[in-house]
């Protein structure tokens, strides 16, 4: 399709000249763009494609040049960066070097914040509002939120001190009745509430299309009916209070999400009041592309798929697949087994148990910390709760795995999906830091799985052999590398000898590392250092006897893991060793820094050092 | 006073067979117990006193033997410890091996959940009612959580999921209008809005006081009339609609929180709602003792004082007040410094600056994620936040702090007070993670204050030459010993020499743990071991040249700090000097395990073996 408009930056000077037919192309532009990229690339597709309409009325309000927009999570700034300068270099979205899939204020001045964890729009605009009211400026902040970021405790915070503030600020709630998931919580039914019994929309559109018929007279007429300041609580009949009035907003909506010129009039009418604003705004996720309409969880993070065909479920093993089919089994023999994850049934694997044992499946929402508080409820009670959390998103939920799990030892299961490297998400979605805190944390036993196996056998094992809070990590996506290492499901705790060459050096090598430190090993062969290769699933606590029985005579000892170095395994293993000997000498290889861009995973291991070259490397020029 | 009822477990059963005038003599009792221990041992005061009538009903309706009562936090848990069997230790309240001043289901199979950190008691609530709904029991389960508490986005999240569910189970919102400062937000405003208008409590008296007149029946009649489901919006008209219930909770209240009378009623009218219910109960902070009713933030948490003065403000400069001082000097020399705290202008020592500069002061309220986020946007705006949070609070902004702050590399300066051991608050409380997580985090520039003047100049030198985020930590109370290792600002970056003897070993101490090093130092001296003594300041980045060029010959060097071993300062600074040079062997002198319950700070570093007898003794020995 050939673009009219876009390809060109374009200044709210240019936005704010189009006819309403033009902002309609402008749309359809903006969607071809993005479901063409997207589909090559991959990357957050029904979020983008619902949020089209409300970026050209943003960008056509608002000026991007002067005033601070903040998306939340950032799955629905395409739009934005496609007219804020980034259309030429668009084609290289989430690639290594490219145009990052979040705002990231190191790509654009335009991007006013960087986002990728959820529910942090309100807070920082909320600052970013403070610091203009202090400067005495003028311009205008906004925070776009979805529902499903609004179930976050953190927008919630941000609400209550915004609520109470005299700040000017808008807040545009993008209400698309789903978080990654279908949404759900007592927040969700209440917006429901008011989009669907209000009648507001109706109401609106039948007194706004009847005023636009007037000739010439009838817009302005909207414009001033609209800069009245209660004119929608006037022509509408809310049955439901909102929760944000409550909380000290001025609440304005629903408005139709896809009805641009309805959303650039409300915007003008709302955008200059003296006072914290909340719109509602009722979108359509994935609007505009049939498949995901239909079904955007499963169009809410993709990778490369056919326009035409839509995204073919491959049925091809994952590490999430084998936990899902892993917690079912376990499930079936043991009733005390139950589910816990936060908005993303689907992404940890757990779509199949929450359609098998409902009662025993609970989606918190986007709540990392609820969920983990929650489950320990659970635990205390006698059940035995599997938390799945990507590793990255279990971040928020720090503080509470110590106090609400560890320090009372409860039994708890975390099944830490997305750890290590995730490619093309970039460094905001990384899971380099579960090994590092989590073995910190009193009580916290911590495994890595290998391949699928493995993770199988830790599974069982920590559900039925551990007594308290328990974690496995494994990675996004799936491996064909496989060592039989050992029999009988116990042994996962057990350090074990992939292959002993001799005493030149010894690699120990934590969960699916063990497929690097293999061809590692192998380029050392060939080269004339023969040395030990020890795998490790178990992390914390360290098998320290068995491991220093394996290192025998080898004095230099490499720990290779995919995690930062700060708090990691290597740092543990060394710890405990040297308790008891100091006949080793110790080199972690692991992730100094975790802010590494979007690339693949195999180019993030080389970035990091700790791809087989690099850990080739390391050992003979040490 | 000589107690009639208290110093007996009280059983449901007694406590259903009082008279309303026995229940006065328990409150009071009770009353009395807490003033005489806390006044003694110290302890949390004011929230205690307000929850006697609270608890008193809460025992009479409910069977604690059987039910289970969340108390969020756990400052208001005394009464209900000294009715539930453990009066006759309760003078050993938060001494070494007594009573915790929070829940513990160590000390007793009554405490449902171990608390200490806000907003956690909806969550564990609700697992513990979903467990209970698995398993078919019929137990009650409650959750007393206070209007303070409510501001933190863990409890919205638990009520969000609660919401929701069909699950069966009581909120008690303790609505004294303060978190431990004066409430802020909006909820805080939505609530007082529902206390001060409705003008329930009112209505409800009279109608109650005319019921009771009536001989016999009157009570009868009462517990008819509360059956009633709307019985209180019957008779009250609520011109505010309640957040609760728009989030999908049946509301009641507000009720008088010192009538016990009227909170049992109550809560045998809503007990048995097939519903998630949220009693709203009005309570006043410091109930009974007129010192901490006139200010009860000053009796929040409290040392030991004499009962008939009340407390006396000691002058006594101590690390908190220091840093108040600086941050005050700082921002009369900078106008772009504002400060951030989380319902603690008191503890963290920002009171003045916010009587100084209010419009560059900001009390988020109990939502440390929402404090570290919307300083991100001050900052990314151009601003100096310093944002003051307890070691061991900050570590509910874990996820914030990286990817709000050390992504962006913004210019965030956190004040870290209570970092190290805190004494009688116990193991929920101490603040030895910091330097780990923080250490790990990338673009974070990490120092500990070793005193005073130490922290002016690091203060200062973290707003003028930082530029990134960046910490400083110090701990609880004040310090005597000081020892000037430096004249220039500038000078605080480096590590400083305390003193040198000999290269028998090298021991570097970090912040505040020079006082004990220097004294292990001397101890050493005597036994004919001569070393070095270094102390930093600066851990992070570590100034790895300095160090090496100090250490010299000393071949065992040992690292002294007052935090956890993982990911810690020892491993920091072994990791940078190891990737110069292998000539060091290093010994880490850390906590191992931080689940050092309540004892003195001294007792606390010995079982930690961070004292300097310890110090001595692993040098000696090694």
């Amino acid at each position: 399709m050939e673009y009219r408009f876009l390809g060109n930056e374009l200044s709210q000077f240019d936005m704010k000249n189009m006819t309403s037919e033009d902002r309609k192309i402008l749309a359809s532009e903006l969607r071809d763009k993005i479901l063409n990229t997207v589909s090559k690339n991959g990357g957050h597709l029904a979020s983008n494609l619902g949020a089209v309409e409300l970026t050209i009325a943003l960008l056509t309000v608002f000026d991007y040049k002067n005033d601070k927009i903040v998306f939340d999570v950032g799955h629905q700034s395409y739009s934005y960066k496609l007219m804020t300068g980034r259309f030429n270099d668009f084609d290289t979205l989430r690639q290594e070097g490219g145009i990052s899939g979040f705002p990231r204020i190191s790509e654009s001045k335009y991007d006013a914040f960087d986002t990728g964890h959820s529910s942090t729009s309100v807070s920082a605009a909320l600052g970013i509002a403070r610091a203009r009211d202090l400067k005495n400026d003028n311009n205008y902040v906004v925070a776009v939120i979805g529902d499903g970021a609004l179930s976050g405790g953190l927008a919630f915070e941000g609400i209550n001190d915004l609520g109470i503030s005299k700040t000017q600020m808008i807040v545009i709630l993008n209400d698309n009745e789903m978080s990654i998931d279908k949404n759900v919580g007592g927040m969700s039914k209440h917006l429901s509430k008011i989009r669907y019994k209000s009648g507001y929309i109706a109401a609106k559109r039948s007194t706004e299309s009847f005023l636009r018929k007037i000739p010439l007279l009838g817009n302005l007429l909207i414009r001033f009916i609209m800069a009245i300041k209660d004119w929608f609580r006037f022509i509408v009949y809310r049955k439901t209070p909102s929760i944000f009035e409550d909380l000290g907003m001025v609440y304005y909506g629903p408005v139709d999400g896809h009805d641009t010129d309805a959303l650039i009039s409300t915007l003008n009418a709302v955008k200059d009041i003296n006072a914290p604003v909340l719109l509602h705004v009722a979108t359509k996720k994935g609007k505009g592309y049939t498949f995901a309409e239909k079904n955007p969880s499963d169009y809410h993070g993709v990778g490369p798929f056919d326009l035409e065909k839509g995204i073919q479920k491959s049925g091809k093993e994952t590490f999430t697949s084998a936990f899902g089919q892993a917690v079912i089994d376990e499930a079936n023999k043991n009733r005390k087994i139950v589910c816990v994850c936060a908005a993303m049934s689907q992404g940890t694997g757990l779509y199949d148990f929450a359609a098998r044992y409902p009662k025993r499946f609970f989606d918190c929402g986007i709540a990392e910390e609820h969920c983990v508080t929650m489950a320990s409820g659970l635990a205390i009670s006698g059940y035995i709760p599997v938390v799945a959390i990507y590793s990255s998103f279990l971040q928020r939920a720090y503080d509470e795995i110590i106090h609400d799990c560890c320090f009372m030892n409860n039994h708890v299961i975390f099944a830490i999906d997305r750890a290590g490297f995730v490619g093309n998400d970039g460094h905001t979605h990384h899971g380099l830091r579960d090994i590092s805190y989590l073995n910190s944390m009193p009580n916290m036993t911590v495994f890595a799985a290998r391949d699928y196996k493995d993770l199988r056998n830790i599974l069982d094992h920590c559900i039925v052999k551990v007594k308290g809070p328990c974690a496995v990590r494994y990675p996004r996506g799936g491996i064909s590398y496989t060592t039989a290492l050992y029999e009988e499901i116990g042994d996962c705790v057990l350090p074990h000898m992939v292959a002993d060459r001799g005493n030149d050096y010894a690699l120990i090598s934590i969960g699916v590392m063990c497929e690097e430190c293999d061809k590692a090993f192998d380029m050392l062969s060939k080269a004339g250092l023969f040395g030990k290769h020890i795998n490790l699933s178990m992390i914390k606590p360290v098998p320290v006897d068995e491991i220093i029985s394996m290192l025998g005579k080898a004095g230099k000892v490499y720990i290779c893991e995919e995690g930062i170095v700060s708090g990691g395994a290597g740092e543990a293993i060394r710890y405990e060793i040297e308790k008891k000997t100091d006949r080793y000498r110790f080199v972690p290889i692991a992730v100094e820094n975790d802010m590494i861009k979007a690339a693949t995973v195999a180019r993030q291991r080389e970035i990091a050092g700790i791809d087989s070259v690099s850990i080739y490397n390391k050992i003979v020029g040490n």
